[in-house]
């Protein structure tokens, strides 16, 4: 069975052992630009980096510094690059969001970022201006330990998946119908993509496929060929997941394998087994994959869309067991997704994931808490995500320049609460539809620790409460933990202050509340929204701020835009 | 016969007398944005201004100032709006040419356009930044005599005519294209646009089409539906009409009606009666319109494609005569575009145009000749067109300010040269069909008058030389003659120095010349450029510095980029 040719050419180059990696300062020089391709066998324009989608890999070693000198080659949209789970220590200029951390970079200019990857993780990259990042601006960021260091997992190789979603709408397009009264929602994705491979208008398994739908033929060279995953028998893999989506929540499974889940945004987890893996936007896994299977035949690799009814169909690679030819194809159908709406099955996944024994612990207190609630809403009559009733809006000056030198009038002076009306009822949609907009922050005190109980609510639609993975920048949190319905005074008895894993980004489950612990000793301004690209579009975040005063010398590139245009430090 | 139903709310508002207008400072505050919108009536995303498309008609009279806020509403794109025959005497900054007079406003800023409108006359505004002229950011800008004075012709009514083309292919996808190698040119346009309005899928003619395409069928307040032009019998029209057209040459004529041409480019001219009439973008004229026909039926007003060979529809409208209902079909085909490739039509027309008796002379003799000649040619390996083998790249720091503040490293300093070689043979493809890059401009001192011999050659493919239409920024022109095959030491004697045309646009025919005469009296830095959008984005462009130490205080927020992000006056 030759379904979809040879695909030699795609199989991912695999090292069996550790790559000596060296130098402690790693320079890259991209430049920015959109160009042709056909991530899921259809032609559109992406955003690329030199010349690539997804943009370059970065692999570095712990406590290495990146210089990445970043040139904008569009012709007239701004750019910037946010590092999704460096936490930037005392770089709070570089950490990629604009109107935040930094002026986006104009045509033409080039910034430099230079930061410490302090810590060893798998990490990813991605825009972070406007809807950028649906446009394809994203790629991997590994750090793998520091010499001398050793991971507390055994694995003989080692393998990406860099996932995302992917529409035929252009990000413009998609933008216009977010913001326009009536309301254009974007959609499901047409195609999810695997290390920026789908395919639309063919199958890698049509035999299996209802509705039907051609098979995929494949020569292996072409830009939609899906990257094959090629092992050996009886090794141990270590699989690096991570999910730069704009919308989708994901369930990864490995025909005939289990995978066992030891990292989490870049912390190590209690290592446990699962059939199946969720995956949210903003979100990244390690997992080791025993290659115990019978090598005489190959194995799907599928992921599927959860927690919104998927108009999306899997998408599909190969494990491919040497020396079985690459393009044979599994004899049975790919693993099955569960569910969307199975949340129980996703609300266990979660729950099952634990910091590693000898991990950092979180205070037993707080010194404030802090609590969200999600709500949709219209503002002026457009459709908006509002944060205590509030719709998160962006200056044009960004507000760590604006802190730094006391611009009081380039945003909100207005705190947002730290609380929503005890009377509201999250079970049903809004009585009063009408929220607010704003660009005010949180100013939280240096050093100390706080709570942020994310509370969500139905949303306009009656019956509807939907998944908001949310990504806090500048550190990493303790969840916490989990519950139904309305967070209420005593529910943080049920806190798990033992061995709460640390992470960087959080689901909340329709109707649910989560918990998050943090200590912030990271002096900057950082967001912390929703990851789903059209949520934060909409207003869904908010912004963190805390002891600017002692943020140092801010590179005069990175505040040349706005009322900071003309300041020094 | 009801073809198109009821369409008088199409119809264009008349005015029989001279509205008074007033006030001297006139303000607008426009917002731009992308909306949806069905210019030919398939909707796609075009950007507007306060939500409407075309943008805002500007009324002003002879020594009225201006006063534009512009805030960019776009989410990652910047913006600037040029005034597209305001000469800016004394306020070059305010010119809205990104890179040379101004820095693209940012997302989320206001830029606030101030300058005086010193002379009466049909102009027009648009976007003058990557392609967003061609996205749908144009409008009309109208100048009336001031106050006792008067027009040298009588009419007894006004109707305006701004015409455009449009692709269905987004402008950033179009922009990648032209940037690919292989390279991908846009192709002719879908759609010819008469205030905003085409029809893609259907013909107000269908009855005289050919291939057959359906009849329209408006109820009149379709985005698409045609602006009928509703007159009175036995009354002189002045039609305003201006192409702000991306790529496409027109062919004007109306059913059974001679046009009496008065104006061009906001310059008087001898009055001459033409059948039909040539426009280049970047151009526009008056005419005057005699309502003299049988007032009991209406009359075609169509729209063709020149110089090119046409793959676009013509843009049809409709003149009705008061009492004739609007939704009368005319009873014969509309007038029919004189072919593409036409040439001797084209050049009668233009050669016809002289200036009114009265009108200024030019010096009768130059002290500097520029001459430029227009050549297609490859950079790396990317087409591009070049003037004298350089293709013109423009810098991320406007000109203007680099000079102001003698910045020598935001451009080249070499100034690209004054003629070419003169064994280059215009009328084959270049034996070295290398070109280079550069942003270096010519430097041109102040008072001294210059001619420009714009001398057209053969593409890149044989036997292939395109019209080019170029416009002058900050100041009018004398078009001196036009000549045929390549301009020699000579061809001189033959220009007209009795009553050549002022203007600031003119074209270059197939093989030929064109000769110009300026005089550099406004301190500034001026683009002078192939008004074919992207032609001008492939390189077709010179900039011309004059007197720069004599320009005023340049507002801050002209500047706020780049290298001159912090420089003060």
């Amino acid at each position: 069975m030759m379904g979809w040719g040879s695909a030699l050419c795609c199989i991912i180059a695999l090292s069996l052992v550790h790559v000596s990696l060296g130098a402690k300062a790693r320079h890259f020089n991209w430049e920015v630009e959109y160009m042709y391709r056909s991530p899921d066998c259809l032609e559109h324009i992406v955003m690329g980096i030199n010349g690539q989608f997804p943009g370059p890999t970065i692999r570095a070693k712990a406590g290495d510094t990146l210089v990445i000198e970043l040139s904008n080659k569009l012709h007239t949209e701004g750019v910037v690059i946010h590092w999704h789970g460096i936490r930037q220590l005392g770089t709070p200029w570089a950490d990629g969001t604009a109107s935040i951390s930094q002026c986006a970079i104009n045509p033409g200019e080039t910034f430099k970022y230079r930061f410490k990857v302090d810590r060893r993780g798998t990490y990813f990259y991605h825009g972070h201006y406007g809807m950028q990042r649906s446009a394809g601006l994203y790629g991997s960021l590994i750090v793998d330990v520091a010499d001398g260091e050793k991971e507390p997992f055994h694995y003989d190789g080692e393998l990406n998946l860099l996932l995302s979603d992917w529409w035929h709408k252009g990000v413009h397009e998609q933008e216009v119908g977010l913001s326009s009264n009536p309301f254009r929602w974007i959609g499901e994705p047409q195609s999810v993509l695997i290390n920026g491979r789908g395919q639309y208008n063919c199958s890698m398994a049509a035999k299996f496929s209802n509705p039907p739908i051609g098979q995929c033929k494949f020569r292996g060279n072409e830009q939609c060929a899906p990257q094959i995953l090629k092992v050996q028998p009886n090794k141990t893999y270590r699989l690096r997941i991570a999910s730069t989506t704009a919308l989708a929540s994901l369930n990864l499974a490995i025909q005939g394998h289990k995978m066992v889940v030891v990292e989490a945004d870049g912390n190590h987890v209690q290592p446990f087994a699962m059939n199946d893996l969720d995956i949210y936007s903003g979100e990244s896994y390690s997992v080791l994959l025993t290659t115990d299977q019978n090598p005489s035949r190959n194995y799907w690799i599928s992921i599927g869309v959860r927690a919104r009814e998927p108009k999306t169909p899997q998408a599909l690679t190969i494990l491919n067991y040497s020396p079985t030819s690459a393009s044979r194809i599994p004899m049975s159908q790919p693993p099955v997704t569960p569910p969307w709406n199975d949340y129980n099955h996703s609300k266990a996944f979660t729950k099952s994931i634990y910091a590693l024994m000898g991990s950092p612990k979180p205070p037993k207190t707080s010194n404030r808490r802090i609590v969200l609630l999600n709500t949709q809403n219209r503002v002026n009559g457009f459709i908006k995500w509002s944060i205590n009733n509030v719709s998160l809006v962006l200056p044009s000056t960004p507000y760590l320049g604006s802190l730094k030198f006391g611009l009081n009038n380039s945003f909100d002076q207005k705190s947002p609460p730290d609380n929503y009306d005890s009377s509201y009822d999250i079970m049903k949609p809004a009585v009063n539809q009408n929220s607010t907009q704003g660009s005010g922050i949180y100013t939280i005190g240096l050093n100390t620790t706080v709570d942020v109980i994310l509370q969500n609510a139905n949303t306009l639609a009656k019956d509807v409460s939907e998944i908001h993975p949310w990504h806090l920048h500048g550190h990493d949190f303790w969840v916490l933990g989990y519950g139904e319905s309305k967070f209420k005074e005593g529910d943080e008895k049920t806190f798990n202050l033992k061995n709460p894993p640390l992470r960087n980004t959080a689901v909340i489950f329709p109707y649910g509340w989560t918990a998050l612990r943090f200590v912030a000793d990271n002096p900057g301004v950082w967001a912390f929204h929703c990851h789903i690209e059209p949520h934060l579009h909409m207003g869904m975040g908010v912004v963190f701020a805390q002891g600017v005063h002692r943020v140092g010398q801010i590179p005069r590139e990175a505040l040349a835009c706005g009322l900071t245009g003309n300041k020094h430090n």
